[in-house]
Protein backbone atom coordinates (compact mmCIF):
# COMPACT_ATOMS: atom_id res chain seq x y z
CA UNK A 1 0.00 0.00 0.00
CA UNK A 2 1.15 3.47 -1.07
CA UNK A 3 1.75 6.44 1.72
CA UNK A 4 -2.05 7.53 2.44
CA UNK A 5 -0.65 11.16 1.41
CA UNK A 6 -1.25 9.63 -2.02
CA UNK A 7 -3.65 7.06 -1.87
CA UNK A 8 -5.92 6.17 -4.71
CA UNK A 9 -8.79 4.05 -5.34
CA UNK A 10 -10.36 2.37 -8.23
CA UNK A 11 -13.83 0.70 -8.58
CA UNK A 12 -14.39 -2.68 -10.39
CA UNK A 13 -18.78 -2.73 -11.36
CA UNK A 14 -18.86 -6.29 -11.91
CA UNK A 15 -22.11 -7.45 -13.64
CA UNK A 16 -23.54 -8.42 -16.81
CA UNK A 17 -26.68 -6.51 -16.10
CA UNK A 18 -25.55 -3.39 -16.63
CA UNK A 19 -23.17 -3.96 -19.26
CA UNK A 20 -26.12 -5.40 -21.15
CA UNK A 21 -27.63 -1.65 -20.31
CA UNK A 22 -31.11 -3.53 -18.49
CA UNK A 23 -29.52 -2.19 -15.03
CA UNK A 24 -28.28 1.22 -14.80
CA UNK A 25 -25.76 1.77 -12.19
CA UNK A 26 -25.95 4.01 -9.12
CA UNK A 27 -22.92 2.70 -6.91
CA UNK A 28 -20.19 5.00 -9.39
CA UNK A 29 -21.47 8.27 -8.70
CA UNK A 30 -21.85 7.90 -5.02
CA UNK A 31 -18.63 6.19 -4.51
CA UNK A 32 -16.88 8.60 -6.89
CA UNK A 33 -18.31 11.61 -4.72
CA UNK A 34 -17.25 10.05 -1.30
CA UNK A 35 -13.72 9.40 -2.27
CA UNK A 36 -13.57 12.83 -3.06
CA UNK A 37 -14.62 13.83 0.26
CA UNK A 38 -12.35 11.79 1.78
CA UNK A 39 -9.44 13.21 -0.18
CA UNK A 40 -8.71 9.43 -2.35
CA UNK A 41 -9.13 9.90 -5.80
CA UNK A 42 -11.34 7.76 -7.81
CA UNK A 43 -8.50 6.74 -10.44
CA UNK A 44 -10.30 3.99 -12.35
CA UNK A 45 -13.14 2.51 -12.91
CA UNK A 46 -14.19 -0.75 -14.93
CA UNK A 47 -17.09 -2.02 -15.71
CA UNK A 48 -17.01 -6.09 -16.56
CA UNK A 49 -19.00 -8.94 -16.92
CA UNK A 50 -19.27 -12.12 -14.42
CA UNK A 51 -16.49 -14.32 -16.54
CA UNK A 52 -14.15 -15.59 -13.51
CA UNK A 53 -11.10 -15.08 -15.84
CA UNK A 54 -11.89 -11.11 -16.47
CA UNK A 55 -12.47 -10.55 -12.77
CA UNK A 56 -9.39 -12.39 -11.36
CA UNK A 57 -6.74 -10.53 -13.97
CA UNK A 58 -8.75 -7.12 -12.75
CA UNK A 59 -8.64 -7.25 -9.61
CA UNK A 60 -5.23 -8.64 -9.84
CA UNK A 61 -4.20 -5.92 -11.65
CA UNK A 62 -5.85 -3.08 -9.80
CA UNK A 63 -4.94 -4.52 -6.45
CA UNK A 64 -1.37 -3.94 -7.47
CA UNK A 65 -2.27 -0.36 -8.71
CA UNK A 66 -4.19 1.48 -6.30
CA UNK A 67 -4.39 1.83 -3.03
CA UNK A 68 -8.06 0.87 -2.72
CA UNK A 69 -9.87 -1.42 -4.94
CA UNK A 70 -13.52 -1.63 -4.24
CA UNK A 71 -16.19 -3.98 -6.16
CA UNK A 72 -19.99 -3.97 -6.26
CA UNK A 73 -21.93 -6.56 -7.57
CA UNK A 74 -22.48 -10.53 -7.86
CA UNK A 75 -22.26 -11.57 -4.26
CA UNK A 76 -25.67 -12.73 -4.17
CA UNK A 77 -26.66 -16.57 -4.47
CA UNK A 78 -27.32 -17.59 -7.40
CA UNK A 79 -25.22 -18.95 -10.14
CA UNK A 80 -24.00 -16.16 -11.51
CA UNK A 81 -22.73 -14.14 -8.39
CA UNK A 82 -19.17 -15.47 -8.92
CA UNK A 83 -17.67 -12.43 -7.57
CA UNK A 84 -16.65 -13.67 -4.06
CA UNK A 85 -15.21 -16.92 -5.20
CA UNK A 86 -12.83 -14.90 -7.99
CA UNK A 87 -11.61 -12.51 -5.48
CA UNK A 88 -10.31 -15.71 -3.63
CA UNK A 89 -8.65 -17.23 -6.97
CA UNK A 90 -6.94 -14.03 -7.45
CA UNK A 91 -5.36 -13.85 -3.63
CA UNK A 92 -4.98 -17.87 -4.29
CA UNK A 93 -6.99 -18.28 -1.16
CA UNK A 94 -9.43 -21.25 -0.53
CA UNK A 95 -12.59 -19.73 -0.27
CA UNK A 96 -15.37 -21.62 1.72
CA UNK A 97 -17.92 -20.50 4.72
CA UNK A 98 -16.92 -17.95 6.97
CA UNK A 99 -18.13 -18.85 10.52
CA UNK A 100 -19.16 -15.31 11.43
CA UNK A 101 -21.09 -14.95 8.46
CA UNK A 102 -22.76 -18.49 8.67
CA UNK A 103 -23.73 -17.49 12.27
CA UNK A 104 -25.53 -13.90 10.90
CA UNK A 105 -27.33 -15.46 8.20
CA UNK A 106 -28.46 -18.46 10.24
CA UNK A 107 -29.66 -15.77 13.32
CA UNK A 108 -31.36 -13.73 9.83
CA UNK A 109 -33.19 -16.29 7.91
CA UNK A 110 -33.90 -18.56 10.95
CA UNK A 111 -36.54 -21.81 9.29
CA UNK A 112 -35.51 -20.27 6.48
CA UNK A 113 -32.09 -20.43 5.77
CA UNK A 114 -31.59 -23.22 3.24
CA UNK A 115 -28.48 -24.19 0.76
CA UNK A 116 -28.88 -21.47 -1.42
CA UNK A 117 -28.88 -18.51 1.34
CA UNK A 118 -26.17 -20.18 3.11
CA UNK A 119 -23.81 -19.71 -0.18
CA UNK A 120 -23.33 -16.36 0.97
CA UNK A 121 -21.30 -17.26 4.10
CA UNK A 122 -18.80 -17.83 1.61
CA UNK A 123 -15.90 -15.76 1.79
CA UNK A 124 -11.71 -16.01 0.91
CA UNK A 125 -10.08 -17.68 3.51
CA UNK A 126 -9.44 -14.86 6.43
CA UNK A 127 -11.14 -12.26 5.04
CA UNK A 128 -12.78 -9.88 7.11
CA UNK A 129 -16.77 -9.12 6.87
CA UNK A 130 -18.16 -6.13 6.01
CA UNK A 131 -21.28 -5.20 7.71
CA UNK A 132 -24.65 -5.30 5.58
CA UNK A 133 -27.08 -3.06 7.95
CA UNK A 134 -29.74 -3.45 5.40
CA UNK A 135 -30.39 -7.65 4.68
CA UNK A 136 -27.32 -9.08 6.81
CA UNK A 137 -25.38 -11.03 4.12
CA UNK A 138 -21.99 -9.41 4.59
CA UNK A 139 -19.39 -8.02 2.17
CA UNK A 140 -16.17 -8.76 3.15
CA UNK A 141 -12.40 -6.98 2.64
CA UNK A 142 -9.22 -9.22 1.43
CA UNK A 143 -6.21 -6.49 2.08
CA UNK A 144 -7.19 -3.75 -0.19
CA UNK A 145 -10.07 -5.05 -2.27
CA UNK A 146 -13.59 -4.52 -0.69
CA UNK A 147 -16.09 -6.74 -1.96
CA UNK A 148 -19.62 -5.07 -1.57
CA UNK A 149 -22.96 -5.86 -3.13
CA UNK A 150 -24.52 -4.26 -6.27
CA UNK A 151 -27.60 -3.40 -5.04
CA UNK A 152 -27.16 0.71 -4.35
CA UNK A 153 -28.60 0.61 -1.08
CA UNK A 154 -26.66 -2.04 0.22
CA UNK A 155 -23.16 -1.11 -1.74
CA UNK A 156 -23.97 2.74 0.03
CA UNK A 157 -24.39 1.20 3.65
CA UNK A 158 -21.24 -1.25 3.38
CA UNK A 159 -19.45 1.93 2.20
CA UNK A 160 -20.87 4.20 4.76
CA UNK A 161 -19.48 1.30 7.49
CA UNK A 162 -16.06 1.27 6.43
CA UNK A 163 -15.09 4.81 5.04
CA UNK A 164 -14.31 5.38 8.42
CA UNK A 165 -11.35 3.25 7.79
CA UNK A 166 -10.14 4.46 4.85
CA UNK A 167 -6.51 6.22 5.51
CA UNK A 168 -7.51 9.93 3.84
CA UNK A 169 -5.38 11.19 1.56
CA UNK A 170 -5.16 14.95 1.16
CA UNK A 171 -8.38 17.10 1.09
CA UNK A 172 -9.13 19.23 -1.77
CA UNK A 173 -10.03 22.30 -1.72
CA UNK A 174 -12.44 23.22 -4.45
CA UNK A 175 -13.73 26.38 -5.40
CA UNK A 176 -15.65 27.58 -8.20
CA UNK A 177 -15.81 30.93 -10.56
CA UNK A 178 -18.78 31.36 -12.96
CA UNK A 179 -20.35 33.23 -15.64
CA UNK A 180 -23.25 33.83 -17.79
CA UNK A 181 -22.88 35.12 -21.42
CA UNK A 182 -19.21 34.19 -21.84
CA UNK A 183 -19.36 30.95 -23.33
CA UNK A 184 -16.18 27.94 -22.99
CA UNK A 185 -15.10 28.49 -26.54
CA UNK A 186 -14.34 32.62 -25.77
CA UNK A 187 -11.99 31.98 -22.98
CA UNK A 188 -10.74 28.39 -23.55
CA UNK A 189 -7.12 29.59 -25.01
CA UNK A 190 -6.21 32.05 -21.90
CA UNK A 191 -8.03 29.14 -19.93
CA UNK A 192 -5.05 27.04 -20.77
CA UNK A 193 -2.66 29.60 -20.20
CA UNK A 194 -3.75 30.11 -16.51
CA UNK A 195 -3.36 26.75 -15.69
CA UNK A 196 -0.30 26.51 -17.14
CA UNK A 197 0.48 29.10 -14.63
CA UNK A 198 -0.50 27.69 -11.67
CA UNK A 199 0.38 24.31 -11.61
CA UNK A 200 -0.23 23.25 -8.41
CA UNK A 201 -3.83 23.37 -9.20
CA UNK A 202 -6.25 21.76 -11.57
CA UNK A 203 -8.83 23.73 -13.56
CA UNK A 204 -11.99 22.09 -15.19
CA UNK A 205 -14.41 24.37 -17.03
CA UNK A 206 -17.81 22.70 -16.74
CA UNK A 207 -19.88 24.60 -19.71
CA UNK A 208 -23.98 25.05 -19.31
CA UNK A 209 -26.74 26.60 -21.15
CA UNK A 210 -29.45 28.99 -18.76
CA UNK A 211 -32.62 30.41 -20.15
CA UNK A 212 -30.60 30.57 -23.42
CA UNK A 213 -26.94 31.59 -22.93
CA UNK A 214 -24.15 29.98 -22.43
CA UNK A 215 -22.19 30.19 -19.59
CA UNK A 216 -19.52 27.99 -17.89
CA UNK A 217 -18.35 27.10 -14.11
CA UNK A 218 -14.50 27.41 -13.55
CA UNK A 219 -13.65 24.95 -10.62
CA UNK A 220 -10.27 25.09 -9.23
CA UNK A 221 -8.80 21.99 -7.25
CA UNK A 222 -5.79 22.06 -4.94
CA UNK A 223 -4.35 20.90 -1.76
CA UNK A 224 -3.52 24.34 -0.41
CA UNK A 225 -5.85 27.36 -0.40
CA UNK A 226 -4.10 30.26 -1.04
CA UNK A 227 -3.06 28.31 -4.59
CA UNK A 228 -6.53 27.74 -5.22
CA UNK A 229 -7.54 31.75 -4.55
CA UNK A 230 -4.19 32.69 -6.96
CA UNK A 231 -5.84 30.57 -9.77
CA UNK A 232 -9.30 31.93 -8.91
CA UNK A 233 -8.14 35.61 -9.01
CA UNK A 234 -6.71 35.39 -12.21
CA UNK A 235 -9.56 33.79 -13.89
CA UNK A 236 -11.96 36.83 -12.33
CA UNK A 237 -9.50 39.12 -14.10
CA UNK A 238 -9.60 36.71 -17.58
CA UNK A 239 -13.90 36.68 -17.09
CA UNK A 240 -13.86 40.59 -16.93
CA UNK A 241 -11.20 40.94 -19.38
CA UNK A 242 -13.62 39.63 -22.52
CA UNK A 243 -16.35 41.53 -21.28
CA UNK A 244 -18.25 39.46 -18.75
CA UNK A 245 -19.20 39.24 -15.21
CA UNK A 246 -17.39 36.83 -12.79
CA UNK A 247 -19.76 35.14 -9.91
CA UNK A 248 -18.00 33.78 -7.00
CA UNK A 249 -19.62 30.03 -6.84
CA UNK A 250 -21.24 27.82 -8.81
CA UNK A 251 -23.81 28.78 -11.36
CA UNK A 252 -26.67 26.20 -11.70
CA UNK A 253 -27.52 25.42 -15.95
CA UNK A 254 -28.45 22.55 -18.39
CA UNK A 255 -24.64 21.47 -18.31
CA UNK A 256 -23.28 20.70 -21.45
CA UNK A 257 -20.27 17.88 -20.96
CA UNK B 1 -11.18 -6.95 -36.86
CA UNK B 2 -12.63 -10.55 -35.84
CA UNK B 3 -15.87 -11.85 -37.81
CA UNK B 4 -18.97 -9.62 -37.52
CA UNK B 5 -20.57 -12.72 -35.80
CA UNK B 6 -18.77 -12.44 -32.92
CA UNK B 7 -18.23 -8.29 -32.72
CA UNK B 8 -17.78 -7.36 -29.54
CA UNK B 9 -17.33 -3.48 -28.19
CA UNK B 10 -15.83 -1.95 -25.54
CA UNK B 11 -16.75 2.16 -24.06
CA UNK B 12 -14.00 4.42 -22.45
CA UNK B 13 -15.25 7.38 -20.87
CA UNK B 14 -12.74 9.63 -20.60
CA UNK B 15 -12.97 12.56 -18.07
CA UNK B 16 -12.00 13.14 -14.38
CA UNK B 17 -15.37 15.32 -13.87
CA UNK B 18 -17.03 11.68 -13.58
CA UNK B 19 -14.16 10.05 -11.55
CA UNK B 20 -14.90 13.40 -8.97
CA UNK B 21 -18.09 12.68 -8.87
CA UNK B 22 -19.19 15.77 -10.29
CA UNK B 23 -20.66 14.54 -13.45
CA UNK B 24 -23.14 11.80 -14.03
CA UNK B 25 -22.27 9.63 -17.13
CA UNK B 26 -25.06 9.25 -19.09
CA UNK B 27 -23.82 7.48 -22.05
CA UNK B 28 -22.87 4.34 -20.84
CA UNK B 29 -26.70 2.71 -20.21
CA UNK B 30 -27.71 4.40 -23.82
CA UNK B 31 -24.84 2.49 -25.95
CA UNK B 32 -25.14 -0.95 -24.08
CA UNK B 33 -28.83 -0.65 -24.63
CA UNK B 34 -28.14 0.14 -27.98
CA UNK B 35 -25.56 -2.48 -28.46
CA UNK B 36 -27.79 -5.13 -27.39
CA UNK B 37 -30.05 -4.24 -29.92
CA UNK B 38 -27.27 -4.61 -32.66
CA UNK B 39 -26.29 -8.23 -31.41
CA UNK B 40 -22.63 -5.80 -30.14
CA UNK B 41 -22.01 -7.15 -26.65
CA UNK B 42 -20.50 -4.49 -24.52
CA UNK B 43 -17.55 -6.37 -23.15
CA UNK B 44 -16.31 -3.79 -21.03
CA UNK B 45 -16.60 -0.37 -20.28
CA UNK B 46 -13.52 2.04 -18.38
CA UNK B 47 -13.86 5.14 -16.90
CA UNK B 48 -10.58 6.86 -16.89
CA UNK B 49 -8.72 10.04 -16.25
CA UNK B 50 -7.81 12.79 -18.87
CA UNK B 51 -4.23 11.98 -18.89
CA UNK B 52 -2.62 11.21 -22.05
CA UNK B 53 -0.43 7.94 -21.08
CA UNK B 54 -3.69 6.60 -19.67
CA UNK B 55 -5.61 7.30 -22.25
CA UNK B 56 -3.26 6.28 -24.93
CA UNK B 57 -2.69 2.75 -23.20
CA UNK B 58 -6.30 1.75 -23.00
CA UNK B 59 -7.01 2.70 -26.89
CA UNK B 60 -4.34 0.59 -27.64
CA UNK B 61 -5.08 -2.30 -25.35
CA UNK B 62 -9.13 -2.04 -25.97
CA UNK B 63 -8.86 -1.72 -29.50
CA UNK B 64 -7.01 -5.05 -30.26
CA UNK B 65 -9.17 -6.83 -27.94
CA UNK B 66 -12.59 -5.71 -29.18
CA UNK B 67 -14.07 -5.45 -32.45
CA UNK B 68 -15.78 -1.81 -31.29
CA UNK B 69 -13.96 0.47 -29.24
CA UNK B 70 -16.03 3.87 -28.20
CA UNK B 71 -14.98 7.09 -26.65
CA UNK B 72 -17.00 9.26 -24.83
CA UNK B 73 -15.41 12.74 -23.44
CA UNK B 74 -12.71 15.35 -23.86
CA UNK B 75 -13.17 16.43 -27.67
CA UNK B 76 -14.31 20.03 -26.84
CA UNK B 77 -11.87 23.15 -26.72
CA UNK B 78 -10.40 23.46 -23.66
CA UNK B 79 -7.39 22.54 -21.99
CA UNK B 80 -8.16 19.35 -20.46
CA UNK B 81 -9.99 18.02 -23.82
CA UNK B 82 -6.92 15.87 -24.68
CA UNK B 83 -8.92 12.91 -25.97
CA UNK B 84 -8.58 13.37 -29.86
CA UNK B 85 -4.61 14.36 -29.70
CA UNK B 86 -4.15 10.92 -27.46
CA UNK B 87 -5.94 9.36 -30.12
CA UNK B 88 -3.82 10.03 -32.51
CA UNK B 89 -0.62 9.37 -30.66
CA UNK B 90 -2.18 5.96 -29.38
CA UNK B 91 -2.11 5.41 -33.45
CA UNK B 92 0.94 7.12 -34.42
CA UNK B 93 -0.68 8.98 -36.31
CA UNK B 94 0.46 12.75 -36.82
CA UNK B 95 -2.49 15.80 -35.33
CA UNK B 96 -3.89 18.47 -36.70
CA UNK B 97 -6.22 20.65 -38.62
CA UNK B 98 -9.09 18.50 -40.59
CA UNK B 99 -9.95 20.77 -43.82
CA UNK B 100 -13.56 19.09 -43.59
CA UNK B 101 -13.90 20.05 -40.31
CA UNK B 102 -12.53 23.12 -40.52
CA UNK B 103 -15.09 24.01 -43.00
CA UNK B 104 -17.95 22.46 -41.04
CA UNK B 105 -16.87 24.81 -37.77
CA UNK B 106 -16.00 28.24 -39.93
CA UNK B 107 -19.30 27.69 -41.65
CA UNK B 108 -21.12 27.34 -38.21
CA UNK B 109 -19.35 29.75 -35.93
CA UNK B 110 -18.57 32.41 -38.58
CA UNK B 111 -17.44 35.41 -37.46
CA UNK B 112 -17.56 33.91 -33.58
CA UNK B 113 -14.74 31.20 -34.98
CA UNK B 114 -11.54 31.58 -32.96
CA UNK B 115 -8.53 30.30 -31.75
CA UNK B 116 -9.75 27.79 -29.32
CA UNK B 117 -12.93 27.02 -31.46
CA UNK B 118 -10.68 25.78 -34.32
CA UNK B 119 -9.22 23.19 -32.04
CA UNK B 120 -12.50 21.02 -32.36
CA UNK B 121 -11.36 21.11 -36.09
CA UNK B 122 -8.09 18.82 -35.32
CA UNK B 123 -8.30 15.36 -36.00
CA UNK B 124 -5.66 12.74 -36.07
CA UNK B 125 -4.08 12.30 -39.78
CA UNK B 126 -7.04 10.83 -41.97
CA UNK B 127 -9.59 10.20 -39.71
CA UNK B 128 -13.57 10.01 -41.11
CA UNK B 129 -15.52 12.60 -39.42
CA UNK B 130 -18.64 11.72 -36.94
CA UNK B 131 -21.14 13.98 -37.62
CA UNK B 132 -22.94 15.99 -34.69
CA UNK B 133 -25.83 17.34 -35.23
CA UNK B 134 -26.36 18.75 -32.04
CA UNK B 135 -23.42 21.79 -31.87
CA UNK B 136 -21.61 20.65 -35.15
CA UNK B 137 -18.27 20.11 -34.21
CA UNK B 138 -17.49 16.76 -35.28
CA UNK B 139 -16.55 13.42 -33.51
CA UNK B 140 -14.50 11.40 -35.85
CA UNK B 141 -13.37 7.43 -36.74
CA UNK B 142 -10.19 6.10 -36.73
CA UNK B 143 -9.77 2.03 -37.90
CA UNK B 144 -11.79 0.37 -35.23
CA UNK B 145 -11.97 3.19 -33.11
CA UNK B 146 -14.87 6.17 -32.54
CA UNK B 147 -14.86 8.81 -30.59
CA UNK B 148 -17.70 11.23 -29.20
CA UNK B 149 -18.18 14.20 -27.27
CA UNK B 150 -19.53 13.46 -23.53
CA UNK B 151 -22.63 15.31 -23.62
CA UNK B 152 -25.29 12.77 -23.54
CA UNK B 153 -27.31 14.34 -26.35
CA UNK B 154 -24.38 14.73 -28.36
CA UNK B 155 -23.17 11.25 -27.68
CA UNK B 156 -26.39 10.20 -28.25
CA UNK B 157 -26.93 11.72 -31.51
CA UNK B 158 -23.20 10.55 -32.83
CA UNK B 159 -23.83 7.32 -32.01
CA UNK B 160 -27.58 7.28 -33.60
CA UNK B 161 -25.26 8.40 -37.07
CA UNK B 162 -22.78 5.45 -37.32
CA UNK B 163 -24.64 2.46 -35.91
CA UNK B 164 -25.84 1.70 -39.21
CA UNK B 165 -22.37 0.91 -40.46
CA UNK B 166 -21.53 -1.21 -37.71
CA UNK B 167 -21.38 -5.13 -38.79
CA UNK B 168 -23.72 -6.28 -36.16
CA UNK B 169 -22.77 -9.67 -34.39
CA UNK B 170 -25.53 -12.10 -33.57
CA UNK B 171 -29.03 -10.70 -32.61
CA UNK B 172 -29.66 -12.69 -29.24
CA UNK B 173 -33.43 -13.60 -28.64
CA UNK B 174 -34.69 -12.64 -24.98
CA UNK B 175 -37.47 -13.74 -23.11
CA UNK B 176 -39.16 -13.39 -19.55
CA UNK B 177 -40.43 -15.57 -17.19
CA UNK B 178 -41.25 -13.74 -13.72
CA UNK B 179 -42.58 -15.25 -10.51
CA UNK B 180 -44.19 -13.07 -7.49
CA UNK B 181 -44.01 -14.73 -3.54
CA UNK B 182 -41.15 -17.43 -4.63
CA UNK B 183 -37.31 -14.99 -3.38
CA UNK B 184 -34.46 -15.70 -5.71
CA UNK B 185 -32.68 -17.58 -2.58
CA UNK B 186 -36.06 -20.31 -2.76
CA UNK B 187 -34.68 -21.62 -6.21
CA UNK B 188 -30.94 -20.45 -6.52
CA UNK B 189 -29.81 -24.10 -6.79
CA UNK B 190 -32.26 -25.04 -9.18
CA UNK B 191 -31.86 -22.19 -11.14
CA UNK B 192 -27.81 -23.26 -11.34
CA UNK B 193 -28.90 -26.99 -12.51
CA UNK B 194 -31.42 -25.60 -14.76
CA UNK B 195 -28.58 -23.13 -16.47
CA UNK B 196 -25.71 -26.00 -16.85
CA UNK B 197 -28.66 -28.00 -18.32
CA UNK B 198 -29.21 -25.47 -20.78
CA UNK B 199 -25.79 -24.20 -21.89
CA UNK B 200 -26.38 -22.11 -25.03
CA UNK B 201 -28.32 -19.76 -23.41
CA UNK B 202 -27.70 -17.60 -20.03
CA UNK B 203 -29.97 -17.13 -17.46
CA UNK B 204 -29.88 -14.15 -15.45
CA UNK B 205 -31.81 -13.39 -12.32
CA UNK B 206 -33.01 -9.99 -11.17
CA UNK B 207 -34.94 -10.06 -7.72
CA UNK B 208 -37.14 -7.60 -6.94
CA UNK B 209 -39.84 -6.24 -3.98
CA UNK B 210 -42.95 -5.61 -5.05
CA UNK B 211 -46.03 -4.51 -2.56
CA UNK B 212 -43.70 -6.37 0.43
CA UNK B 213 -43.38 -9.60 -1.63
CA UNK B 214 -39.98 -11.13 -2.71
CA UNK B 215 -40.11 -11.90 -6.56
CA UNK B 216 -37.79 -12.22 -9.75
CA UNK B 217 -37.46 -11.99 -13.09
CA UNK B 218 -35.95 -14.69 -14.94
CA UNK B 219 -34.42 -13.44 -17.96
CA UNK B 220 -33.07 -16.09 -21.02
CA UNK B 221 -31.13 -14.79 -23.45
CA UNK B 222 -29.39 -17.40 -26.40
CA UNK B 223 -29.12 -16.75 -30.23
CA UNK B 224 -31.76 -19.32 -31.10
CA UNK B 225 -35.70 -19.29 -30.46
CA UNK B 226 -35.87 -23.10 -29.86
CA UNK B 227 -33.14 -23.05 -26.83
CA UNK B 228 -34.66 -20.26 -24.99
CA UNK B 229 -38.38 -21.58 -25.49
CA UNK B 230 -36.37 -24.84 -23.77
CA UNK B 231 -34.69 -23.18 -21.07
CA UNK B 232 -37.89 -20.92 -20.39
CA UNK B 233 -39.96 -23.97 -19.81
CA UNK B 234 -37.83 -25.57 -17.53
CA UNK B 235 -38.00 -22.25 -15.26
CA UNK B 236 -41.68 -22.55 -15.11
CA UNK B 237 -41.50 -26.23 -14.21
CA UNK B 238 -39.01 -25.00 -11.40
CA UNK B 239 -41.39 -22.16 -10.19
CA UNK B 240 -44.77 -24.10 -10.47
CA UNK B 241 -42.53 -27.18 -8.11
CA UNK B 242 -41.74 -24.53 -5.55
CA UNK B 243 -45.53 -24.01 -4.91
CA UNK B 244 -45.12 -20.85 -6.98
CA UNK B 245 -46.90 -18.71 -10.56
CA UNK B 246 -44.68 -18.39 -13.31
CA UNK B 247 -45.97 -15.04 -15.29
CA UNK B 248 -44.72 -15.00 -18.94
CA UNK B 249 -42.91 -11.76 -19.26
CA UNK B 250 -41.43 -8.88 -17.28
CA UNK B 251 -42.89 -8.32 -13.60
CA UNK B 252 -42.49 -4.44 -12.48
CA UNK B 253 -41.00 -3.81 -8.67
CA UNK B 254 -38.09 -2.64 -7.10
CA UNK B 255 -34.80 -4.24 -8.56
CA UNK B 256 -32.80 -5.75 -6.47
CA UNK B 257 -29.81 -5.91 -8.15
Amino acid sequence: MSDSKNATACLLIIGNEVLSGRTQDKNLNYLALELTKLGIPLMETRIIPDIESVIVEAVNLCRAKYTYVFTTGGIGSTHDDITAESVAKAFGLDFGINPEAEKLLLDHYGDKANDARMLMARTPNGAELIENPVSVAPGFRVENVYVMAGVPKIAQAMFDGIKGTLAGGRIHVSKTVSTIGISEGMIAIELGEIQNAHPDVDIGSYPFLKMGKFGTNLVVRGEFEPQVDAACADLVKLIEAVGGQALDGETEGDELK
